[in-house]
């Protein structure tokens, strides 16, 4: 296996946008320890070469991902390839993966697709790692870590809740929203589409997009105040994938500040989520006429409006909000915008993106309840972990470090996996989240 | 021309399900009478023979729509090609029209994707008529000709209201929500997902799919009573379409009896319609189960608990109805039902299927408010149309008898347009209507 391993040494990222960038750095320093190379790709060849920096072992290289030729090449090239890609490009490149027998990582959800080919993945002897990040990534890794300690105990676990939030610090809160942007903003305007679905005391429930905003949980995190979470796609589905097999309570959610999810919920009631409606008219448009076209008719002021439309009170917290959004104003529509999301969008950007020196803020929080030696037992293990300004984020370390890591620790000592794998195994988790707390990123734990 | 046109012999229908049915009829006795050949083809070769029945002019055959040496070769044998299957299919048949050099009659909407073909179907010399059916279709016929009298006499349009409904004749009207199956359910349970536009009192309107079915307006339509009209995907489109450029207000909307959208929206914010939550567990559940999971925790029977999310009294006849759907039965779900629609398409199916004997009803009414000599004057036009029995519906009369009169129309006496169009030219219109008319299809028109 040394030997085998001993030819591996050549890292590809595909994708070297903002939560690259901690990943990219890691990876860097041990490129020139262990003289293994490091090849950045992205869309934009000038990004690739300056995140690729100085170092000798880095190379930076631009890639039309949709390209087979160019994508195959640098795939052809690799030992191990990240994907950092947007999500509907990953089967791109890990058929790509299977046909030329490359190690695959990402940090994002596996798709049916990439399901179906766990098999094809372990036959080729090539291992497929998704759900790296941080979420997911970081708290399957954290709860698997809780979860065996509980079964080597001979424990049974019943309820697991577990919540994570890209945040803003409170030291650069100065909005009502109390929240600005870490990752993707396009993925915060369409979150949640899809529903959530998770177990309740036995019972599944579903929850339509429509009602997502509006069914939320109180989460106090110790030190950190109280937040509110909203349910997170389909808990179920990490039943099996945990091994939880006779739970009774399983929740993911996605925790923001208290009364951010009610002031969201308005915007979905709004209609300005929706991504279908044609709303680009000859006649540019602003904001306060937008939202006159998308209203019912009333009297009154536009506040007056949408507060009727709400079943709010026109000086209540969630108007205060939306006004403070610019919603009720003349400013402009782009001509861009063609559906009421893209709009929503383009405004939010101007509102919540990070100025230079903003800190964001993760915040992670597990509830576990379990059985040992016949009496109920509660725990609860929580993760707050600050950025150091709008480059160096939180989000782009806590998502970018566990495949790093692991990376680091598949080049010098192997994995026994193969195919289709999320991190639950103590193979993977251990080594991560040790190194992890090394760097300070440490979860407290509560006993009760 | 003549000569050109003598050449034109044979007709093909794609598609032989329940709403060809009457234009095949029609098609036939024209292709014994003009000595011209009729070809109908569907996924279901048996069902092909049924429709194309003993004529010696007809012949019904298999043909899997996706397979493009299959399709090919019947587009290539054609001269006028029908496609009646589903819109996800017409772009396969539009460009093996174009290929071969073939006119194309359908009744769907007019895709993007169709219509950037345009030009090359000018240029081809062949004519893609679309919205060639009921609604659209004799809507867009029935208004042009009221609108083309208007202008000749030197009037302007001001407001333009268009609705139509698929509908239960009142003698076989034998449930509280008023409605049957005339056409596709599963079009029934995802209606207006896509939301809807308009244009009132020069006011662009948006309406999101979330509150469509509680934006309605009532209509009363002469001898028939009150109904009320949700708004029917982007009427905007029309003013360009029709010619109607300095028109105020235009609405295409869709008719159901009262109570009604009162009832769907219910089902909505249920989340009943929603076609992306997966509901396929490993236990198989009932409907009442169903709706468990998909609300709120609360008090009280499933009913009160209904009753609660909706903001409604658990005697309200919402409530009844959906009683009377069996959503709080015990009644088992399907195993195939992988979504929340999936189980409400079941369910209705059973509840809203025509019986044997029931007798559909069509009804369509036209709004029209315009300036005449200095003075506004309004218009009412309105055409109701009574099926036979469950096979030979109004609706497979009102759909497929227009495409089958201008066919012969066109096979007889040919046609000046190219490219794409719908049919709103007097060299379209004038002879479909007129024939309708003799067929007993007859708009009572009022005038105030």
């Amino acid at each position: 296996l040394k030997s085998l391993l001993n030819c591996m040494n050549t890292i590809t990222i595909l994708g070297a946008g903002r939560s690259a960038t901690a990943m990219i750095n890691y990876l860097q320093k041990c490129c020139e320890k262990y003289h293994w190379n490091l090849v950045v790709c992205d869309a934009d060849p000038e990004l690739a070469k300056a995140k690729a920096g100085q170092s000798s072992r880095t190379s930076g290289i631009g890639l039309d991902a949709t390209n087979e030729e160019q994508r195959g090449a640098v795939i052809r090239g690799s030992d191990i390839v990240v994907s950092m890609l947007p999500p509907w490009l990953h089967l791109l490149v890990v058929k790509d993966c299977l046909r030329y027998h490359k190690h695959l990582i990402n940090a994002s959800y596996v798709s049916p697709e990439i399901m179906s080919l766990d098999a094809e993945a372990k036959a080729a002897g090539i291992l497929f790692l998704c759900e790296m990040g941080l979420d997911p990534g970081i708290d399957h890794m954290s709860a698997m870590k809780i979860f065996h300690e509980i079964w080597e105990k001979g424990g049974k676990v019943l309820s697991f809740r577990s919540h994570t939030g890209g945040l803003i610090a409170p030291e650069s809160d100065d909005n009502p929203w109390h929240y600005k942007f870490s990752w993707n903003p396009r993925n915060v305007v369409l979150a949640a589409k899809s529903g959530g679905r998770y177990l309740q005391d036995g019972t599944v429930k579903y929850i339509p997009y429509q009602r997502i905003f509006e069914q939320t949980m109180p989460v106090e995190v110790h030190g950190e105040g109280l937040f509110e979470s909203y349910a997170n796609r389909d808990s179920i589905s990490y039943i099996d994938k945990y091994g939880l097999n006779d739970i009774q309570t399983i929740f993911r959610g996605t925790l923001r500040k208290p009364g951010f999810c009610k002031a969201w919920n308005a915007l979905i009631k709004i209609g300005l989520t929706d991504e279908v409606l044609p709303i680009s008219e000859s006649v540019q448009k602003t904001y306060g006429q937008l939202i006159t076209s998308l209203l019912p008719d009333a009297q009154g002021t536009l506040a007056a409006k949408v507060a009727k439309l709400l079943g709010e009170s026109p000086d209540s917290d969630v108007i205060s909000r939306l006004e403070w959004l610019g919603l009720f104003s003349d400013h402009l529509v782009s001509p861009q915008a063609s559906t009421p999301a893209d709009a929503l969008e383009q405004l939010l950007l101007e509102k919540w993106s990070l100025k230079a020196d903003d800190k964001d803020m993760i915040v992670m929080h597990h509830e576990i309840d379990y059985l040992l030696e016949g009496k109920q037992k509660g725990l609860t293990s929580s993760l707050v972990c600050k950025g150091s300004d709008s480059v160096d984020t939180a989000m782009s370390k806590l998502v970018g470090l566990p495949m790093a890591i692991f990376i680091k620790d598949f080049m010098l000592n192997g994995c026994t996996l193969t195919g289709l794998h999320i991190p639950v195994s103590p193979e993977i988790y251990i080594p991560v989240l040790k190194e992890l707390e090394e760097a300070g990123i440490i979860f407290q734990d509560q006993h009760f």
